[in-house]
């Protein structure tokens, strides 16, 4: 692909995998079930920063997380004759929460594979949606192959945490709300940054957000030593994390950006931005103090990236996703005081 | 005042000193400057409660409580050749914050008589709203007392915390926003649940609910032996609690209701329910938890009833004010773990 394809970074050679069409549909799909999160200003943070910040919580969605927009999403599309069977997930958590709360509204069963170090309070939330959980030993077993082999078992329909297109579109809602929200507010977004995983989050924002602002640069944000994607879109092309980091971030663990949600954050140039363990505890005390707002560390690296001024905040509009609030009381309580 | 005066709990005899359209001149005074706060929902708390629960989290509005509002509301009505001497107010916290920030925004000086043992991140957000903040000793001093003396030297204006019918107007900008989202989501409220201290909170959100809801019942939330709203209202004349407890409850420890929200309250057939700290410490807890809202114990004291069955809530639709989110850090750690 020749460079001359690129204009402002954006790749217009290739249809995209995920349209403004799909999130429209999600949407409704959606509509009922998932709480519309507002978008909210802290006059605090905007003394801080120097910009005019909205903040999207989605920590008040429905599992206190953003993934059940794509699981109900992708879940709401399995034909009735497939339903009997349920679904299976792999995921370190708030996929987890995402997929069980999903199947409860559908009356599906979900049996959800998951890290036997992941955090208690999303373990024991995936138990209370009614799921069964698989723990698995993240470092010698692989979660994906369990899965499958699960799956087979009960004749029941994968559910992939983020390189799906209906999981995208899920996702993308949120896009749709924030450039609806800032239409009412009669302001154009100049950044807008969220967490990254597997980017299926940021690249549904991107495709709804660069429908009705293509000027708005958007940004993944990722604790340091799990930049996958700032490395990726450093080389354009996919490339893993080192994998020899820890991270308080138990929800950004993902090894590489999935192929789908490369190739759309690609095209749509988003970049990518990197905060310390130490700035996203920062954050996460910020969101305690100024916002009251409960947010997980892998929810709050955006606002860290803000925080830490690794973009240029002065005299913009930055709509920061803060994504998930399901946080074990006693790591939130160590990071706030 | 005859008994056969009453109808349904209300008092038609006498007009209020706060009118439906005091509130609306409110909203118009205070829509540049205050936040306007979402109404919120949990599937859980729903689940938990057999009910349909509806948030106001005044956590979220400037300040991080609901008292920017009277306070602005009333600054903005001083004349502009009174605005010199500055503000004078005495307030265990958030009512100094609301002044404090208001003062800076209006461009006046505010001096802030606080108690010593009032919460440091009451006292350290304060100053910094530009405050001058003196101290008093709870016990052995009057606040009042002291706020007027330092009025009177500095030619300042008195912003009182509650008993104000422009204070009284700013709050119930809350119960305005309360009515106009529950009629775009087609719902009429059973019940609305505030806490009080003074009472200026539920009597603006009585006032305003009430124009839109006759029907609806409206209750104040307090701690247990702080009691003074629930005693008042079943002796049917303003009573002090016994002066004798403690509270986690920082913000809602005056002593007798207001004149003026008390006459406003009783007219409005406003009810009093009454929660323990371990109940409240429950509901900062489920509100952790559940709704990722960090609010301080004497913010969550309607949840807390809410929770401890406190009223017949089954089947209804139930609106639960979150007052506030100014606690520190390690009483909250305390409150989730």
């Amino acid at each position: 692909m020749a460079q001359g394809a690129y204009h402002i970074g954006m790749d217009h050679s290739a249809p995209l995998a995920v349209t403004s069409a799909d999130i429209d549909a999600a949407a409704r799909v959606l509509a009922p079930h998932a709480v519309r999160t507002p978008l909210l200003s802290s006059p605090a943070i905007d003394a801080m920063t120097r910009a005019r910040v909205l903040f999207k919580p989605e920590v008040l969605q429905r599992t206190g997380s953003f993934k059940f927009r794509g699981a109900f999403n992708k879940m709401s599309a399995i034909p009735e004759a497939a339903r009997g069977g349920g679904v299976v997930a792999f995921s370190s958590g708030n996929h987890a929460q995402g997929v069980a709360a999903a199947a409860q509204l559908l009356g599906m069963r979900a049996t959800i594979v998951m890290p036997a170090d992941a955090p208690l309070a999303k373990r024991e939330r995936t138990k209370a949606y009614g799921a069964e959980v698989v723990l698995y030993d993240r470092l010698r077993e692989d979660r994906e192959a369990i899965a499958r082999t699960l799956a087979s078992k009960h004749g029941a329909t994968l559910v992939p945490p983020y390189d799906d297109p209906e999981i995208i579109a899920g996702q993308g809602t949120i896009g749709r709300e924030i450039a609806e929200d800032l239409q009412a507010l009669g302001v154009a977004p100049d950044i807008v940054v969220a967490p990254a995983s597997g980017g299926g989050l940021v690249a549904g924002i991107a495709v709804a957000v660069k429908a009705r602002y293509p000027h708005a640069a958007v940004m993944t944000a990722e604790p340091a030593g799990f930049d996958d994607h700032a490395r990726s879109f450093r080389a354009g092309r996919r490339e893993a994390h080192d994998g020899k980091s820890q991270t308080i971030c138990d929800a950004l663990m993902a090894p590489i950006p999935g192929e789908i949600t490369f190739a759309i954050n690609r095209a749509l140039g988003v970049q990518g931005l990197v905060a310390s363990d130490d700035e996203v505890g920062v954050a996460v005390g910020a969101a305690f103090r100024e916002l009251k707002l409960v947010v997980e560390p892998g929810g709050a690296v955006a606002l860290a990236a803000l925080l830490a001024e690794r973009m240029d905040a002065r005299g913009k509009t930055i709509v920061i996703v803060l994504s998930g609030g399901n946080v074990d009381a006693d790591l939130y309580a160590r990071l706030i005081v």
